[in-house]
């Protein structure tokens, strides 16, 4: 998506991780690597963006991905404001772009926007004024760019070879914003083998999630892998699949520490939460070593401090 | 209103414009207008009300108004409490008090009250400790005093001689808080022709709005204006006017290009928003060359930041 | 209970005041008046914590206990965010500790904890790593630490040699959590002569409160007292007690100016809010020359200030 550029070159919006070019990956990457501190250390602060002021436009009430965006931008010293708004066109008509307007001409730099239907972020892109920056924090089914730059970040602590890796996104694939920016992150990236594993209906259509192989058994799609990714499982899918119920979805697709065995011995788990205990992983797997679940939610306001200060960097410097 | 101000003279509150000083208008006017920056460039900060506290108390989660509050507090530098609650004196009898004096206590300085009843912010400001300000968000179909800045402002930067002008404001009259406050401050200001244009039970008591001439023709209220006014319509009071869709309110009483075209070349076109699109104001002239809609957004924020700066000047020298 | 402190002696939680050493107390009471203004006065605004995080998780949208740990908080340079959240284990289970989790990944250092159900904030601090704080604002009726503490700064501004003095705690004892703190801390402080009065089937059980006379007469309570803390009773309570409606309530355990003349002329009369003025107690009390409830508010935000210093010293240090 070409349009999440400005004429400089430089990155404007973040809506989608599709066909983003692998060196700017890096660089956010690398920079979020740089603002990850351990458990415990305090994290970095700064006053880089002191005077910007970024609006959160969350369709719920408050969520983790918001507190992550919003202590992400307190740390940078912008003002930040909370919004509870319904952006979705069929809902509001334009009276969505006139919130956003509204927004503009406050001065807002930046918006943050969590949406349940498809096309709305990109819709606010292309609509704002030059100096203002959208940036998806979920998109439908669609995208969830930060999870994904999230995910590769957590990925490359524990695996940097990215060619050599094999990693399985296991759950309800159809559905899952994660798993749509997993794989244009980890497709640019180069991972080498990246399968989906998931009940047949809940499998993506054919023309999506090219190269990626296709596992609709649990056991043959964790044989070996480096990775494993669980997404959260909705309950009111699990009717729809005729696996009414968590006991029997966990039966069949949840991660055990004895399905975990058929992965290599040193392979990492991940989550973007919130998890369904029970039902898509068992505690002892959410909990045990080989967990990296946590570390994804640390480095998540790193990389949320990396998009605002990429996008943010010409106000800052104005 | 005598007890908005201080016994030296100062302002202390902003409840209502009616009876306000000519030359303390023009000074909040002009001091907001140093503070308002072209839209893409960044808007002044200041640390002028550091160690200030204001609190947003408004009976909705979270609204345009609040928002440009928030921000105005917080690029002077104060810290900013937002708080959900029912004021009125009909629901909670005095526990209203109460929780005003709970913030009061707390060293709020600057309490910003949205109430859907009549008299609220007056009955705060008139229990409040000395040290306190009550500033007006919206006072049910009473006055919202920032809002009538901020249109004179407008106003003011397109048409500065205020005593050459015809203004129309057009719409529900009769319940506008926005009317009523653009009716004191234009008064005072020494608008030469002020009209109210609405259907006839939408028309205020022929005791308000004096000197102004009233239009039930939306065609008559229009010939030769400077300004347009736009109100919003609430869809309940369409049906009691029996014009009971939004179809037959815009056929009567939209302002469309062709009923803009009766007005001067050279008219803006204002509206305090949210907007009905195609019901009160059609999209092409809401988006149109003379709409100055957003520019009452950027001014909003500015004029919200003088007042903050007027009332708690003595504070923030203390 | 021995987890709120470190291995250094340090306080690291503040979750009961139950066998809390008294120097301790004493010395954060000493801390907090340093922090108290008088009414007028602006409030001491520092960057102890600048770069620190403070989390709220209350359970309602907006009450006066968040925002006074949100003032106290931004007072010392703190960010915030609030949250709201389910935290009480039998409606999720697991997440609760999910929540907590992610938060503390996200390098909060301070999790004030709201909730109805008894043990959440212990269960929390037990979880949490090493650097995280956790303060209770108000668990079931079970305590509600820093209001014992304002509360004890209260009385010991108007009368400080607690060895000497009678307090009559008043109203719903059995589910209090005001009450039991109180009951706390007064013990480690050494008052005297500390009553309970309510209706016996508000009493609590035989083995609580030990050590304090029991009154069920409002009348034989006040005798003689210096400090009277009233409580506020909930609607629904009155139904199970036999005195249906508020009125009743009212005649049996209301404290009037007549019953207040029962207790020593220079007695004291508190309240946590909110009130039912007319139910509990009269509005002459409440707003009389004895009632000191607005100072326990202004007090409120001085300890808050001095809790959040003390727990997180070595953080702001580092």
């Amino acid at each position: 998506m070409s349009t999440q550029f400005r004429a400089d070159g430089s990155l404007r919006h973040l809506i989608t991780l599709e066909s983003l070019p692998r060196p700017l990956i890096e660089r956010l990457l690398e920079r979020a690597q740089g603002l990850v501190r351990p458990l415990g250390e305090r994290p970095p602060v700064s006053r880089a963006l002191a005077g910007c002021t970024v609006a959160n436009l969350f369709t719920e009430p408050s969520t983790r991905t918001r507190v992550s965006f919003e202590l992400a931008a307190k740390r940078l010293g912008a003002d930040v404001v909370n919004l509870e708004v319904q952006l979705s066109s069929r809902v509001k008509g334009e009276s969505m772009l006139d919130t956003v307007y509204t927004l503009q001409s406050l001065h807002v730099d930046a918006l943050v926007i969590r949406d349940a239907e498809t096309g709305v972020p990109a819709t606010v892109a292309a609509n704002v004024a030059p100096h203002v920056s959208v940036l998806s924090a979920g998109e439908a089914h669609v995208a969830h760019p930060t999870q994904g730059l999230l995910d590769a970040l957590t990925v490359r602590q524990y695996k940097p070879r990215f060619d050599r890796l094999s990693i399985a996104i296991v759950g309800d694939i159809r559905h899952s914003r994660v798993a749509r920016s997993a794989f244009h992150v980890f497709g640019t990236l180069g991972v080498a083998d990246l399968r989906i594993v998931a009940p047949p209906v809940l499998m993506p259509e054919p023309t999506e999630f090219s190269g990626c192989t296709r596992h609709t058994s649990l056991e043959s799609g964790l044989d070996g892998v480096d990775v494993v990714m669980m997404l959260r499982i909705q309950k009111e899918r699990m009717a729809q699949i005729d696996l009414p119920d968590g006991d029997r979805y966990y039966a069949s697709y949840g991660l055990t520490p004895e399905r975990l065995a058929l992965a290599r011995p040193d392979a990492i788990v991940m989550h973007p939460q919130p998890m369904n205990r029970g039902i898509e992983i068992a505690s002892e797997v959410a909990d045990g070593p080989r967990s990296v679940i946590r570390d994804q939610v640390r480095n998540g306001v790193a990389v949320r401090m990396a998009v605002l200060n990429e996008v943010l960097a010409w106000r800052a410097g104005a």
